[in-house]
This record gives C-alpha cells, structure tokens and sequence, in this order.
C-alpha cells in the first residue's frame, strides 16, 4: 500500500489547484507529453487509444448518416483563404504560414489550414455542376492548426486531430435540417459514449464561427463549473457558394448556388472526459472510449495457479470488452493506484480465496463499489457492469450541472452568482449585442448558446431591463 | 451501349501513352481532383475508401505484431532537424518552411514533418530511461510533406498520407530483427491484400534513408517496366540515439544508447495498385482494398421484380462482402462501364430470365469470365470468386514480372537491355559506388536492390569486371 500511497500522493488534489489536477492527470495517466514546439504535444498511445475509440464510434454514426471520407490538402494559397471576407477576418490573425519550399521562396505565401472551407469550396466548383450531384455530404479526419497564445494540453493547443464535416445542398433547408441532424448526433455521441450530459442550442450572432450564418453548439459543464463547447455545426447559407463562385443547374434548368454546412468535433473531448469525470485519484474513463475496459490484478500472484486463472479469464472476456492482465510483479497496490490513475472502468481481483469460491471481486472505478461475481456468471455480468458505470458517471455529471446551474433575474444576483458560484448561470437577454459585451466586461462571462430548450424567466433582460427575446446560458469557458 | 463506348473512349489507352492513361484513370475513376496548390491533391471518397481499407488491414497488422499508435506534431523546430547530419542534408532540401504565426515572425522556423525521426527522438529521450521502457514499438498515420519539384497523383506528391513506424530497442539485434519484421509484413500485406508480387531486398548505400545503416525495400514491377518502391524498412543502429542523446540504464546498471528502426508505407500504393493491375477498361481493385467488392446491376430493371430481386440479393450479401446495388435509371451499358472504370471485381447481373432460372449472371473484372451461378449458392460463390480474383490479379502480375525480368553480364547486353526492353534488369556487381554511378549515367538505370534471394548470374561485375560481390535489381523507377 506504500506504493500506492505515493502514487496518489502525486497528483495534485482537484480542490487545492484544479488547473494543475488537470496537467498531473494528463502527464500521469501518460495521455500527453510535451515537446519542443509550444503548444504542439506527443498524443501517447493511451491517449491516442482513447482518440481512435472516439474516432471508431464517430466515425460510423457519419457513416450512417451517409457521409463519406475524403482527404483535402493541408495547405491554403493565401488567396484562396481571402475569398470569404468575415472568414478571412476570423481566421487570418492566427494560422501558421509556410513562405519557403526547400530554399526558395514560395510565389505565394500557403497557410496551414485552421479549417478547411475554403478547400471544400474550390473543390465543389469543380464537381459540382448539377442538382444531380447535389447533396455532397463529406467528411474528414485530419489536423488543424491554429496559432494560440495561451496553450493547454487538448483543451487549447496550436496543432490539435478533429473531424471536418463539410456538406452542401440543393437547398437552405435541406442544409439546415443537415447542421441539427449532426448536432444532435454530436449531442448523443457525447451522452451515450461519453457519460457526459450537454445542452444543446444556438450560439449568439457575437460567438458565431466566421462565415457562418448560425452557428449551432453542444456545451458542457467541467468539474470546476467552467463550460466547455464540445462540438459546434454551422450553417452557411449560399455565403460561401457566392464568394466562390459554385454554381448548379437545377430542376428548373436554371444556375442555382447551393447551401453549405460544416461541423467539428476534436481531441478537446479528452479534456472534456478528463474534467467531467476525473476525480483525486486520476482519470476516470467512460467504457465505450476506454482504451481498457477491464484490468485483471491477481491477488497472491505466487500462489499455485493464480497467474493461470487471471490469464484463463482474460481469454474468457476477451471477445466481450476490452481486457487486460497484469500479470507483472509489481505490487497489487501500486497496479491497483496505477489503474485508478488510468481510469479503467472496472477492476477484476482473482486471488487463491476467489479461487475456491469460483468467484472474483469486481471494483467499479466511478464510486469504488466492490461486488462479488461468480466466475461463471462473468460474461453476464461484465457488460451490464460496463452499462452501470456508463449511467453513474452520466447521473453523477448530470446531478453536479443541476447543483451548479444558477439562474438569474437581475445584475446584482448575476453579478453576485457570477462572482462566487462556479457553473452555469440562466438569465434573460434582450438580443441585443451590447449586453453581452457588459456581461463579458463586468461580470467575466460569455454567452454559451440560447438553448432549444427555452424557459421564461422572466419578462425583461438581465443586463438593460428591455422585453427579453431569449433565455441565455452564461458562463466562464475554457 | 453507345454509353458504354464513350465511356471507354475517354480513357487514353495504355499502349498508347501510359503516364496519360494513367492520369484519365486517376480522374475518370473519382479517385482524386487537383487543387490550386500544385502537388497538392483531394483525395475523393472513392480514392479515400481504398485507402481506409489499405489502413485497417496494415493497422491490424501492426497491431498484430505489438505496435501501438501514437500521433507526434506536424511540426519539427530548425534546430531539431539539425541534430542528425545525414538526415537534415537528406530532407531539408525538399521541406516546407513556416516562419510566420499570425502577423508574427516565429523565433524560429519550423519545417512542415518530411518524416518523423527527429520528433520520435526527442520524445524517447523524455520518456526512455530504463532497459525496462523498452522496447517502444510506436507507429502513426499522418501525411508528411516534401516539396518535391515533380508531381504525379499518389505517385510523388508534395503531401501525402503514409503511416511511420518507429521503434527502439535494447540491442542491435532485437532492431535489426524489427527491421527485417517489418519489411515482411509490408511483403505479405502486397501480395496477399494488394495481389501484388514485390522482390524484396536491401537498399545499396547510396540509395539508403538519409541517416540509416541499412534501408530494406520492396520492389514491384509496374504495368510499363518500372519499378516501384512500395515500401521501405530502415535500421538506424545507434546513430540516432547518440545524436539526441537517448540514454538508456541497462541491466548492468551501465548507461547505453538504444538503437532504432523506422519504416513507412503511403497512398503511393494506391499508384502502384493502379499500375500493376489496371487495363484499357480503367482500374481494377484487388477485392480486399477495393470499397465495393460486388456490383449488383440489374437487367430490364423496368420488368416487374427486377429491382426488388437486386435489392433482395444485395440485402443477402451486405453480410459477406462490400456489396452494392446500382438501380439508378442509367442504362445498363452505362453501369457496365462505370464499374468497370471503377475497378469493381465482381458484377453481378440479374434479369427476369435469370430469376426464373433462379441464377444470376456474375462477371469477373479481371478476365471478364462470365459465370452463372444458382441464387442457392451465391454466398459461397462469391467469396471464392473474390479469392479467385485476387490470384488471377496475383498470377498475371507474376508472370508479367517474370517476362519483363532480364539477366545481363556485360555492359552492352545491358545497355540493349535497358534502352529497349521495360523491366527489372538483373545484373552482378562489384560493390562500389562508381559502378552505380556509371550505370545509371551511361544506362538510365538506378539500382532497386541487392535481393534476399541471390543467383550467381557471373563472376564478375556487369560494370567493370572486377569480381562480383552480389546480384542486383535495377531499372527504371518512378
């Protein structure tokens, strides 16, 4: 147990120094080593694990919903990227330029893409020419980079992995119908695989991504009462389709420009899993994206037959979850810290007294429960374990955003919650863009999304006191 | 079938100009489009789905063999590229250059990823302190990008996507065994996946990696007689490990250098798949990377229960293979020459004949053979006609490369040989570099490789007479 001590003793606890909790578990949990390039990170393979689990899952609910992979270049002529004038604005302040090839001078300065619009858009005036080859629904799994100044491992990096999607469409509806369908899969990916709840809405025309015409976001709340964005789908309107010139014939014989959309979801949702279910001992993992579901530790590991047993019941669970044993001579306490380090979901003890009893104690990683299982009802018991853990972790978050999700009438009680009560805060708002700068500058929030879920809280705006138009979720972000 | 002929007279044919027949194919099967960037490609979904199946085999293979993915950035700081003499004057040449971030120039350039040793460097040297963190067998599936002053599509692009092995070990024999490893895996995965024969081989000096000891290599022989590397395993020794400083406490409790390894495959395959197997008609796909394996075209589909039978069988086989039904109101012709283009290695055909016969008509892409088979026994049919497909594809290329595969021992045979008969040429030589130097001045050819399986051909060097030391590979190469 002094092993195991120790091992916790490492991290910083989440109370003392939630920013520093976060960089331990990172490093510890092995997901992240820094490298010589500010802001640019080694993703290590149990971190990467974690990404192509993420990917999997994803990547065959876009399938599903009948999109298909492409790969679009990793560079933008300057030129290009001047084409759509607020997406310019946006973007151009912090993309990484390549001006050299080798040793010469590039005719023309390329950025490396922050975003691929522009590449989609050059692509589409040339292959789209009729309502025949309308809708394109396109997606791609690539990085980005984006030169910040302020960096933090997944969360806010100058190089960060995401997915694109980018479609386009005979018409305004069918794109608009497009951004909600893949926000509201976002949504379920993040509720279903992630354990971790959202609230879905519409961002305010401040917050929107440039060269959008909505922009639509899932929001979640972290452990210490900060929002994260975790996934925004845009509409676009005939925007771009102007600015580049793509043209179709359509059922009228007539030139039509098509409606776009794009939506992203990134390696930010590990940050997101870590802040939403991490707690002092380590990360916590929910099991659909676990890079290890199961870890098997046999207790009395030089015991006659125990090595065997943990091994007979890794094959026995292999073909049912993600399993694993450790089978090292380390101690049973530095394996048990370890695994708690890493978040496995469950952990499965086999030692010479389970033996007998044809049975084994399974430990759940989210509230630490022991539960005594039959060795012959594992393979029952291990999926509907898995489930379990799913669904605490999801109530648990979902208990903590209602205990932290604050409504407010007036300044002084927005000010006042704003001030002392980390979370989400409710209020009113009038629309009007003034208001949200004053809340920003005065009480150091932003607006999250007008949620589609609308209650009326009142009849004015908390900010000028003129009629409200929407309720407004506000808060502190990362 | 006037569709049909148009379609096919669109392509170029292969005797006729084959880098044209070449391009057509590239752009008419929607494998790719170009962009604004020259070198620089979209790869289309049709392009992207090959290349998903070339990774999730490779990756399960990898996999197989105890390696796991990380992802390391896509940016490598001046003075990181430098530590390796061999490797920065091998690669700093041909990379792109970012200096700016933002409206601010960057302190110091950095260089768009040729490849990646030098950041797996850096990131062992943090992360490799005992004899017990090794080995490290890490791979990662990014693009890289090289500023190449030629480009053709998947052949030599300045990005492309490739997967990096890159591994490092306690002793040199463990490496070198990795190495060879790895050049085995890459072997099988071309011949049984790709249906693609590759002589494999080491690499002379002069054509090793910039900073390796030994570059292993696998050959295969296109459609017009060049060669195509297809993939390459290299073994660093420790030379590396003393650049960066990667120290390792052994079992001795002494300080040592690890030694390494690297190897790399890329969407260059998808090239090499194009020109080993493709015809006049346009590509044709090994089954086990191609994104539709089965075609199902119906005929008169106006006829009652045509359509409805095409859906049923596709219903039937979505369980056995990639299988889709093209029941769009083109013509029948139309579709014939469509999937033929695309490379489709089955097309099944049914009609109202064949469903009162309770059969379908199947044709197979790559030697057109035209079989009929009971709707009883159409899923055990069609995955032995997909194997069969694949040796036909494996046993034409075999024999293609052994008839274009020449012997020379002397300079004038081999000079014939070399400006009139496309091919592999097969020559001994005496080691030294003059001799390399002299064939490809005085022939245009380039040395592939000195093959595992080695023929005494002569005594003597083809070059200069002196005695000969091993056989070699040359040709011409893309």
């Amino acid at each position: 147990m002094a092993q195991q001590k120790k091992m916790v003793e490492e991290i910083t606890s989440m109370d003392e120094d939630f920013a520093k909790w976060y960089t331990d578990v990172v490093k510890k949990a092995e997901l992240i080593e820094y490298t010589s390039v500010k802001g640019c990170m080694v993703i290590r393979p149990y971190g990467y694990a974690i990404w192509e689990n993420i990917q999997h899952i994803l990547d065959s609910m876009f399938k599903a919903t009948g999109h298909e992979n492409v790969c679009m270049p990793m560079f933008i002529p300057e030129s290009l990227l001047n084409k759509e004038k607020d997406h310019v604005e946006g973007f151009a302040p912090e993309v990484a330029w390549v001006t050299h090839g080798g040793s010469e001078k590039l005719e023309e300065r390329l950025c490396v893409r922050p975003t691929s619009e522009t590449l989609f858009c050059e692509h589409y005036a040339n292959v789209v020419h009729s309502y025949r080859d309308l809708p394109k629904l396109y997606n791609q799994w690539v990085s980005v980079v984006r030169w910040e100044k302020t960096t933090r491992p997944f969360l806010r990096s100058r190089e960060f992995l995401w997915q694109e999607g980018h479609t386009i469409h005979e018409t305004a509806e069918e794109a608009q119908e497009e951004t909600i369908r893949m926000l509201n899969v976002y949504a379920e990916f993040c509720e279903k695989y992630l354990a971790m709840p959202v609230v879905k809405g519409v961002k305010t025309a401040k917050e929107r991504f440039a060269g959008a015409e909505d922009t639509y976001t899932i929001e979640a709340l972290m452990h210490d009462g900060k929002a994260l964005q975790s996934g925004t789908s845009h509409y676009f309107g005939d925007g771009f389709a102007k600015a580049f010139n793509i043209l179709y014939s359509g059922r009228d014989n007539q030139q039509h420009h098509p409606f776009q959309t794009s939506w992203g979801m990134t390696t930010r949702l590990i940050g997101a899993v870590i802040m939403t279910h991490g707690d002092d001992n380590g990360l916590v993992l929910p099991p659909a994206v676990a890079p290890t579901q199961v870890i098997i530790v046999p207790i009395a590991a030089h015991k006659e037959g125990v090595l065997e047993k943990a091994e007979e019941l890794r094959q026995k669970l292999s073909g049912i979850c993600r399993v694993k044993a450790d089978t090292s001579d380390n101690s049973a306490g530095w394996k048990f810290a370890e695994y708690e380090m890493k978040g496995v979901p469950l952990r499965l003890e086999i030692g010479p007294k389970d033996i007998e009893k044809n049975q084994c104690v399974i430990v759940r990683r989210d509230n630490r429960e022991k539960i005594f299982v039959s060795l012959d009802e594992l393979e029952t018991k291990i999926p509907e374990l898995l489930e379990a853990v799913r669904d605490g972790l999801y109530n648990k978050a979902l208990e903590r955003r209602a205990e932290m999700t604050f409504t407010a009438t007036d300044m002084a009680e927005l000010k006042d919650i704003a001030d002392n009560k980390p979370g989400f805060i409710r209020a009113m708002w009038c629309g009007d863009r003034e208001c949200e700068d004053k809340l920003k500058e005065e009480a150091g929030i932003t607006s999250r999304c007008i949620p589609f879920e609308q209650e009326h809280l009142a009849d004015t705006c908390v900010c000028c006191g003129k009629p409200a138009k929407h309720m407004l979720y506000w808060g502190k972000a990362y």
